[in-house]
């Protein structure tokens, strides 16, 4: 039976130890704080994360990473992007040395740009076939309920890929196997921003039509900003591009969608962070994504704008009619 | 000031018309019954299809067909796909020499197999330079209501395509040319299609991870449809694939979504027509789009589970169960 750890109690590594349960590892999932731990244990149950959920009987926890990683053959990581770097310095000589070290996270890291996956590379010291990424249309709490999804498990090292696939096969959890590190990752994390422009476009009581169209013109972007960074342009057509984007642009369950849709209402940042008690990763991630498109000469025009609205102090009215009003081209060339 | 026709009072070619209108083009719409017209020409508005929304003062409406074409540069063919034929057959000796006739349609003719185009060239006979299609994410109540939208304006002649694209430019409604008049045809055809699985769902009680993947992989298999009839890949990526089926699929505006719904939640294809007293687009296009990939040896797994379950009396839960059972393997070759 495979070992797993799953590093990170948040719903979506919760959500996904679940479906490792269920697909037969024997998997301990790490929580920070204790309490979380005992109650995983105790009433198969993440309170504060998936509510309501029964969890497997299988599924143990707890709150010392080093028992975690222990024999673990896949480690799975699945903390806010932003915290990686930190963590896993304090995790690394506790990893296995051939362990597939596993990323559930989806932003881009501020200040460097780098993937989560580059992030591991630098900090964890591996190889990137040891580096394999799970992205697709999972929004945990449908996932939690059994409900029938499709994912994606990315790795250059294709029985790698294969191993995992294996490990999270469920009757309703169905894994693809993918090359395409770069694209699955960053379709994953333009995602939120692209969420974040359909939120704001809703708070402003624009309808289907003008979020569809931010839907399509904000995964070009994407894939023109992958497509520069070795991405294959398929891929932002498939589960972790298109897939990704359609499930979190049209969930009601989106942090980024409904973050979005507080400052569409006209709320500045900071009246939208207080009602919210958490930032949205596309708050954070929309910088680091224009960072890394202005060093790589690609235009974003719609992560611009969620750049400009949520930093630069932009009204939201403003930046649409601009978008709007782009001169009229071929499709193509647009 | 260009004069154009508007053949059929439809929903779509109605908001259409005060599109073309509000552009500055001298519009006359016809209407099958000579009620809508006294309607539209006396109180600016068409309560059947678009009730509540005013319509321009320059939008006339006209029951008589020949004083519609009189003279009419741009010809709007918006009438209900499976009566195409019929129609132009009255039409085509009163349409000018020179006119481009436009499809806002989109289905495939039953029987035929022939998209709206390949109808339009054969019954007009007229050639493929004069024939244009507009499609995209456009939801016509929105656009009667003014919210921003882009659209696409399919033309083989790309001169006749940017003169469309003047004629019905505003400040919300925003066209891009295109080439690709067999991809724009087919993301629209088959979006219908993917709106029944998705309404299917609904009504099943599934959520937004599954909805996305049914877009997902349901772009999939129209972009392997398309491309087997010489469609360009990346049509499908754009506003009149991903665009339309993204409003179609999320919005609850959309009669084949709703459709589905009924027969999701367990309905047969006889109870849901005698409550809905229409018949959804896509209910009738399944069998033809699947015709038409049988003929050209391409797979179109979800296409095929919507006939079975609106024409073949299967079971909905069991088409699901089939769909996502399937093996997997590597996402590019799913």
């Amino acid at each position: 039976m495979t070992k797993v750890a799953v590093l990170g109690s948040g719903s979506w590594g919760t959500a996904y130890a679940k479906v490792l349960a269920d697909a037969g590892s024997e998997v301990l999932l790490w929580a920070r704080r204790p309490e979380v731990a005992t109650s995983v244990n105790r009433y198969q149950e993440n309170p504060d994360y998936l509510p309501g959920v029964t969890l497997p009987i299988t599924l143990k926890a707890t709150a010392d990473y080093r028992q975690a990683l222990d024999g673990a053959r896949i480690v799975v990581l699945a903390i806010p992007s932003q915290t990686l770097r930190e963590n896993l310095a304090d995790w690394r000589d506790f990893i296995g040395p051939d362990a597939t070290l596993v990323s559930l996270m989806k932003g881009i890291e501020l200040g460097t740009t780098m993937r989560m996956s580059q992030v591991i590379a630098e900090v964890g010291g591996v190889g990137d076939e040891r580096i394999a990424v799970v992205t697709g249309p999972n929004l945990a709490r449908e996932i939690a309920g059994e409900q029938p999804a499709a994912t994606v498990i990315a790795c250059a090292d294709h029985d790698r890929a294969v191993e995992l696939q294996q490990a999270s096969q469920t009757a309703y959890f169905r894994p693809y196997t993918h090359t395409d590190v770069v694209g699955c990752e960053l379709g994953g994390a333009v995602k939120n921003v692209i969420a974040l422009a359909c939120g704001i476009a809703e708070g402003m009581g624009f309808g289907d039509n003008t979020k569809a169209t931010l839907m399509t013109r904000g995964l070009a972007e994407t894939s023109r900003l992958g497509v520069a960074l070795g991405a294959q342009r398929g891929t932002f057509s498939g589960l972790a591009g298109l897939g990704d984007l359609a499930a979190t642009c049209t969930s009601p369950l989106s942090r980024n969608r409904t973050f979005g849709e507080r400052l569409g209402i006209g709320e500045s940042l900071e009246q939208a962070l207080r009602r919210t008690k958490q930032v949205a990763e596309g708050v954070k991630s929309c910088r680091s994504i224009l960072d890394l498109a202005t060093k790589n000469g690609v235009e974003m025009p719609i992560t611009a704008a969620v750049v400009a609205i949520c930093h630069e102090g932009r009204r939201a009215r403003d930046e649409v009619g601009a978008l709007m009003g782009r001169a009229t081209k071929p499709e193509s060339l647009a």
